[in-house]
């Protein structure tokens, strides 16, 4: 058996998100398995690095998935270029050792989010970012993400109701980049809870704007109290650009 | 009467272009000026700065329409993004002269055209480039570009028959910039003939991948022979950036 590397780039705005919901050709593991099931003849199950909420893109998900099927790499990401859809592109195939799993064996994350930051929203961004007209005080922005960046509980910051498992997480980085009227938010982590990008981003545009005082982000942390952070902002506005292994 | 200069950006991709058809609410005039009748309860023409083609994009189409309604620009424009579906933004409204007519008084337009140069496509540009996988000789386009900058007879360029108006034009910047996979084409200039960007960059795609010789620009100037000039490359890589006046 080979095992079998993917780096997938996909437009998640027609689809439930990354996991396969039964037969639904709706999701984008769902149409990916189909694909490699008719393209090996045998039933092909993928093993994501994590989840994609309904509506989220990437640009660099991966996934591995084993075969037997005697065929080159170029030749079967020909196949899946030319029977996936076109928001669903699998832009690199690698023949990887036995035992890498995508999920198990990731080590970090990177994603973006994008914020349309204008009263007058944008024909070309409009599937692509949240449109937020507020304006935004970028200097308090920067400082709630030093307050949030290393090892913390994100439990208030997450949509789990609570969990068994430890929701401690280290932030390495969260950056803000502005070009015109588009912000760039960039976040990088060993992992990330349940929605927690798009809580956290909800909690810094609250700050930006002026409704939340920066000090909420410490409440939080001491409290593990989803309702005192901000907004869960729009599914359409992230990418995972990212997954890191050793 | 007042007479307003719109400015107006879409996304052309759902859309038959610009120009209205009988009552078709599939083209960006007729869904424009529909709404505007709505909203000044008498009926309005707007007149563009000329047509774009289906599935061509705008950042900066330019129009004029007349009222004599009492409403101040803030609101009109408030409730043109409210009742304009999502892919249609006007951008800026501005009081103008009586006498301003967005098609004859335009003096240049600016376009831009972009192609996704890998073999892989992009699930993301999909909507916005033309995806030409041929390696392509830069040195060679630019030189092309400068073969076509200046005052010419188009007509081999053209989707024109024939003309009994003048198909003489100058052309004052062509240029080609690249980021990553990306190849953005910018054209300036007085006006453009029918499709005659997108002739103009189909025949600088098959100079640069070696389909076709340099020389081929000076053979179509002098035969005004549009067979011998590159394919129509497809609309939805072509955007109207800008329209100038005086």
């Amino acid at each position: 058996m080979k095992n079998i590397k993917m780096t997938i780039e996909y437009d998640g705005g027609r689809y439930l998100g990354w996991q396969r919901l039964g037969d639904s050709d709706k999701t984008i593991q769902g149409k990916t398995e189909n694909i490699l099931t008719k393209m090996t003849g045998s039933e092909i199950e993928i093993v994501g690095s994590g989840r994609t909420d309904a509506g989220t893109h990437a640009k660099g998900q991966v996934a591995n998935f084993k075969t037997s099927i005697d065929m080159d790499l170029p030749t079967m990401q020909e196949y899946l270029i030319r029977y996936l859809p076109q928001d669903i592109i699998v832009k690199e195939l690698e023949e990887v050792p036995e035992r890498f799993h995508a999920r198990y064996h990731a080590v970090g994350k990177k994603y973006s989010y994008y914020v349309w930051n204008n009263v007058v929203p944008s024909a070309f961004e409009r599937n692509y970012s949240f449109h937020y007209s507020e304006q935004l005080d970028l200097e308090k922005m920067n400082k709630a993400c030093e307050k949030l960046i290393g090892r913390h509980d994100f439990i208030g910051f997450s949509a789990l109701k609570k969990s068994k498992k430890s929701t401690v997480r280290t932030i390495d980085e969260i950056s803000i980049q502005r070009e015109d009227n588009l912000l760039h938010f960039t976040f990088i982590g060993e992992g990330f809870l349940y929605k927690m990008v798009r809580i956290l981003m909800g909690t810094l545009l609250e700050i930006g704007s002026g409704i939340t005082a920066l000090e909420v982000i410490d409440t939080i942390f001491e409290s593990g109290i989803r309702s005192e952070a901000g907004m869960t902002v729009p599914a359409q506005g992230l990418f995972l650009d990212e997954v890191y292994y050793n």
